[in-house]
């Protein structure tokens, strides 16, 4: 009742759509990085729910209009505005048939199911996880850290915490990252219970790097209080500068002291893939738990991210549970244990491991590991631009694909000199030339260049430059 | 470097992809509703990681034969399996536009961002929230019910929970629901660190309901044994029946008691589209929460749910954080405050609200409304077929639109009874001809009959009902 009523209508329609989306697509170095949603659109997007129908056609009318062309910006060959993914053209295609096949992942028997372990095990066997080890494909790294976190939890205090929360002992448990981590770690701890300060946020060395006998000085100094760690977590690529915690050392602590080791591989995980970047991560494997992000170095749309737990039974412990209606059967739809929803909190699960696996079926793994390498490349180039211009400066070391840095407006210092930046960030972006962002790094405010885009080329380095200096001149 | 080296290759290709795609729905009546993933495909889904690039065609090629055939059944017109949506052509065509855009909706100030506003703002109107409410779209009604939870912890404790955790007080908190209530509200409990065992899980009463009386002793018996009671949920259509809460007195009771009261409405808070039916739901609208899906009973491809919390500032303070990357501006792509990712646990999020949007464009309220309505009158046309037939026996009453009853097999009773009927519901599935699920309601085994389902007909019971007696006597 909800499909066509004419079906060569709407298949000439979708064509014509499809070609919209790739002329899109194909062409976007041409359109603005960016650009501002006018008022009167606006006002459009405030009309209340329609009770009639406007067709598909209409609707795709209005989105054509209204929707499309103010995209946020990360598809664009100059956005190095956030570490965000550039999608790709066969990632969307990789969309429309996860959306035709409407799969619900939680479960069952049937085709996605395979698909989503068979890139569980592709990571697992990465990152040299044993293939008891347990896996979901999740939102992104906020739900892996979040679910990480429970089952360290589990680990510590046993399944009875499910039933009983987080009574008496569970109150003493402490946990440790860096000051650089992502604040979606120390949600984690407010959002399983456990309060973001027991998560004892330590500073970080001078390339932004958690230091390993900070770590073991804070746990002597908890135990000794009568707390209880029982949690490391290690960046790998922090989001301000790229640092990568010293991972082996990390972990070697970690065994020492018997802590669950996490690594938060948002997207310098990812790095992995790339022979000549793997050092950098020496220790990952090692790691009780790592989550990361399919959306961001791979490129897939968003959103993907995934969490592998070392222990898979521990995982499952944590979330599985047993119901009427989710009674499993040894044939038919009901079989295919164990089910995904039973190693995470979600029990409807959209197909979002097909584009993950188009992804690394189309260029296979060698080359999404040149992509980043290169990005890595282009960040050093970058930064050689910036250090041969006097009029900018390096503001912190770059430890991966991220470039820091400012204009030394002269005569400027201190606030003023901040202020002067941010707004050189705001009309880099509104020139639709560029996208680059605003942070504080060691005390001042700089531009950030994250460089997590496959159609970015060198020249795009030399434009962006080329449009900040005119722009601080002006 | 990830786009087509070949664009009018690709664009050839794509536009075959999306033909087969078309196909395929059109033609899906002609499919069987579930056929068994084979051996073979099983152990070809089984190969490593690739180093090298198969290109999309290769990709495509694959999916085409060891995927697509494989699919899990929720698009067939005669899949009743579970409460699932059926999809629709036009979804998926959304689903490509959003994968295209690549949109993370986490906040900032683009095109996206004014969609999920509006989608949202459509829901609120919908279920008379004011303005000031908040709500964010979600995976799916776990995410929804989470979030739910944990905003009602903010407004019970404080946001120095956040940073402090679940300690002294907050371990007397109690909140109460049917035994009926989805196995997801206890996991949001267990996650939260306020444990299962503070979810007083109350029995039904013969209409499954949860009756309000019990409710209000249970708050009581807690209230005199030092616990506070802070959080009451009622479900709108229960997985198991579609039983519906009796909602205005359980909003009346939270009130008097001064409780959160929290709505699951994962698939029947969608009912209320439907003036016919609006009635049954009376005191949704006095909520202080409400989860439900949009990948149910709105048919938009998975995954899609949402949460409205009433006090918008009130879950804005349980998730919002500030860090230096994070930064708002006045202008440029920074500003747009508030952003989605203060209202929830993700950061990155996708652009879902986009199919949502696209599918009460093109089809309207109105419609949508029917389409459900439609549903609820094919379950009372299974139930009359079902209670004209000996053969047959209703186990449990026609709540909305599941219907629950078995095969009385002459000669059988109690266990045997019970295997046999899961027994029928296996060789249903795999006959190919129609999807249903066991389930056990009253103490005994059930064919589930769940319909959500656009392109079903009511000569498709007919079907169902012969193949089962068919099946029954083989």
């Amino acid at each position: 009742m909800l499909d066509p009523s004419d079906w060569s209508a709407f298949r000439a329609q979708s064509h014509r759509v499809l070609d919209d989306a790739l002329d899109y697509l194909e062409r976007v170095r041409d359109e603005p990085a960016w650009r501002e949603v006018p008022d009167d659109v606006k006002t459009r997007l405030r009309a209340p729910m329609p009770q009639e129908p406007a067709g598909f056609e209409g609707a795709y009318r209005e989105f054509s209009e209204a929707i499309f062309p103010y995209n946020g910006a990360n598809v664009h060959p100059r956005f190095f505005g956030w570490v965000q993914g550039t999608g790709s053209a066969s990632g969307a295609i990789a969309e429309l048939l996860a959306a035709t096949m409407n799969a619900n992942v939680g479960g069952r028997n049937h085709g996605a199911v395979y698909v989503e372990r068979q890139v569980i095990d592709w990571f697992k066997t990465l990152f040299g996880f044993p293939p008891t080890a347990g896996g979901i494909t999740v939102t992104g790294t906020s739900a892996a850290n979040f679910i990480a976190v429970l089952v360290a939890r589990t680990w510590a205090l046993g399944t009875r915490v499910r039933e009983s929360g987080l009574a008496g002992d569970a109150l003493r448990l402490t946990a440790y990252a860096s000051a650089d981590a992502h604040s979606c770690v120390r949600a984690a701890f407010e959002n399983a219970g456990l309060g973001s300060a027991m998560l004892r946020v330590l500073p970080v060395d001078e390339r932004h790097r958690l230091p390993t006998a900070a770590v073991a000085a804070a746990i002597a100094r908890d135990r000794a209080a009568g707390y209880r760690p029982f949690m490391l977590i290690g960046s790998a690529g922090t989001v301000d500068t790229g640092a990568i915690d010293p991972l082996d050392d990390l972990a070697e602590l970690a065994r020492r002291e018997s802590l669950w080791f996490h690594v938060d591989g948002a997207f310098g995980a990812m790095a992995y893939l790339a022979p000549s970047l793997q050092p950098l991560l020496l220790g990952i494997e090692r790691a009780d738990s790592i989550a990361f992000d399919f959306h961001k170095w791979l490129h897939v749309p968003y959103d993907a991210g995934c969490v592998l737990v070392r222990d898979g039974e521990m995982q499952r412990a944590t979330f599985s549970s047993a119901t009427a209606y989710l009674t499993r059967t040894q044939r038919g739809l009901s079989s295919g244990s164990p089910w995904f929803a039973e190693f995470g909190p979600d029990l409807s699960r959209g197909f979002r491991a097909l584009k993950v696996w188009f992804a690394i079926k189309e260029h296979g793994a060698r080359k999404l590991g040149e992509a980043i390498a290169r990005n890595c490349a282009q960040a050093q180039y970058l930064k050689t631009l910036v250090e041969r211009d006097p009029a900018f400066e390096l503001v912190a070391p770059v430890g991966l694909n991220i470039v820091c840095f400012r204009y030394a407006a002269p005569g400027l210092h201190g606030e003023a000199l901040d202020r002067f930046n941010e707004e050189l960030t705001i009309r880099l972006q509104e020139s639709g030339i560029a996208v680059a962002s605003s942070t504080t790094v060691g005390g001042c405010r700089a531009i950030r260049v994250c460089i997590v885009n496959h159609r970015s080329c060198d020249e795009d380095f030399d434009v962006l430059l080329d449009a900040l200096r005119r722009l601080a001149t002006e």
